[in-house]
């Protein structure tokens, strides 16, 4: 209702269902550290009331008349982004980059064209565009893939556009929600993953995550022992700017920096190691609907999937300051009970 | 001698000719910013006495006895480097990234692993090894080959590397001895090319070299009108650090900036556009030997010619100062008298 991570019951009329639409019964949604920065009004304009939740996984129960490839009873699990024009004359949607299409919806705080509000999955329900529905794969529980909607997509989608492969060697930032998942698709596509945290304690389960090194990086001589050998460093944390002229220092030549989360301040660099290095500094916004329909295939063949902490919606303020003070381990997600009466 | 842009005579033993090496009087040297960074110890650690230049033309005098593909009398090319091992098993060579070979010895102001120094030309002779001596094609006048070793290569590497195509939108800032031949290339690769300058008496002349607008960066208008708009964005100049977060707002979606040049102190920028927008920062360094023969074979088949003002050798500190003061239109290449008794 207000900027602060305290939140309360509240309902909205939502829009009238389009040809196009599905209405989606939520079982499951995920916490994401986005939900917090806009609850907390941490990025610019939050429209209250908010609801937010872009990692929604629940039961297809009315559907558009134009919609074909969904059922009523269909799985499926909704993301980041409810809208995309998806036409191959767009810019952005034919290169599989849909979150960067003109006419894109994003799945909370944003609005549609028609003036709606979009509202997210801390809800007992919600309607979205029916490309933006994704058919949760057989082999996953469905309580772990609500996850994968926003952090697995996150993490998965620039390792593949990247071409993240057997050889590479991958450095992880931050071993959380994203992290715990990045160790895990890099080491799925073959690659040599190095773990960094500032936690010892999260040593031995980033190994059975897969990686093959653990950096805690308070630890100079281990630091030391990794400089130039990364073809790719992905950022999962909130970094302080000025952590970053030490991490071009761990990339071989080539080597490129990933953002998957926004540092505080401003990010300061010395430029000498962009010339003579060649290092690479980006970023990247979620996935596309071919990307969110690959990391959901990519997972459950390889079997990835979260760590998660389970909340009943009920609980949802435990669960906002559980994440609020970065103590889940390593997602929250909130249940809704079955007997919901929608 | 010391630091500072006075040069005067001095004479070195050279390393003895090796059996791959070859002996090449010189008969034109361009100045490039890097020598001028060299002599004024800018960059940490010059070695005096110096001899600086890396954009060298001249013919095959001397040969070693297992060099092959030149004889004496051949017109060669030499730039930035003069030895890579360049072999299959190098992670640097065997990707063409030479530049970056453990084994590399840049062209001046480095050392030969037998201890050997290493001298550029802005001299009557060199020894290189052959395989960085580069056959300069009949189609090209060889005083303008000589910024094509350095100026020219630099530029091109990451456009090959790059991919830059028919319908790429192509900025260049700086325009001076890589930008000039930036535009060119850029053009000639079929992108639609706007040169960026504080100079608006350059206009006319970028847009005879090949760009398709002119952009006064001093005219906001002019700025607005380009921006979220360019796939990538060539730094030629030595911009200060705090341009750049106007730079990324040039950029659209996947947009990639490429240093070419050091700016001044540190860089700083906002993050938010590296995920958001996925904008791209990198740099890049000279090129291998299989980038400078495909950069010779380019300029010549699409006559693409750096704009030169000549100096006789002995008026090298002139042309130094010249070049020192910024006001050389575009490059400045040194000649040896042809009577030199070499």
């Amino acid at each position: 209702m207000e900027p602060g991570i305290k939140v309360e019951p509240w309902s909205y009329t939502p829009r009238p269902l389009g040809e196009h639409d599905v209405e989606i019964k939520i079982e499951y949604s995920g916490i994401c550290g986005s939900d917090m920065h806009t609850i907390k009004q941490e990025w610019s304009g939050t429209s209250y009331p908010a609801i937010v939740g872009h990692e929604i996984v629940g039961k297809v129960i009315t559907k558009g008349e134009k919609v074909v490839h969904l059922e009523e009873g269909d799985l499926v699990g909704v993301g980041a982004q409810v809208y995309g024009c998806l036409q191959g004359d767009c810019n952005a949607c034919s290169r599989d980059l849909d979150p960067h299409c003109p006419d894109s919806v994003f799945t909370y705080n944003n609005k549609y064209p028609d003036g709606h509000q979009a509202h997210g999955g801390y809800a007992e329900a919600v309607r979205v565009n029916s490309n933006y529905a994704f058919k949760i794969p057989a082999g996953i529980d469905p309580i772990y893939a609500a996850p994968l909607m926003c952090a697995g997509v996150t993490v998965f989608a620039p390792m593949l556009r990247k071409g993240v492969k057997k050889g590479d060697r991958v450095g992880i930032v931050g071993i959380g929600g994203l992290g715990h998942l990045a160790i895990q698709y890099a080491s799925a596509l073959g690659a040599e993953v190095v773990a960094f945290s500032h936690s010892p304690n999260k040593r031995e389960e980033c190994m059975k995550l897969g990686a093959t090194t653990f950096v805690d990086v308070s630890n100079k001589d281990e630091i030391d022992a990794v400089r130039h050998s990364l073809n790719y460093l992905f950022i999962t944390s909130d970094s302080q700017a000025n952590q970053y002229n030490d991490y071009i220092t761990w990339m071989t030549f080539e080597g490129q920096i990933i953002l998957l989360s926004l540092p505080k301040g401003q990010m300061s660099f010395s430029p000498r190691e962009f010339i003579i290095g060649e290092v690479a500094i980006t970023g990247s916004l979620i996935g596309g609907v071919n990307v969110l329909k690959k990391t959901l295939e990519f997972s459950a063949e390889h079997n990835i999937l979260p760590i998660i902490e389970r909340f009943p919606m009920d609980k949802i303020n435990d669960a906002l300051e559980r994440v609020n003070d970065g103590k889940a381990r390593y997602r929250a997600v909130l249940e809704n009970s079955p007997s919901s009466n929608l």
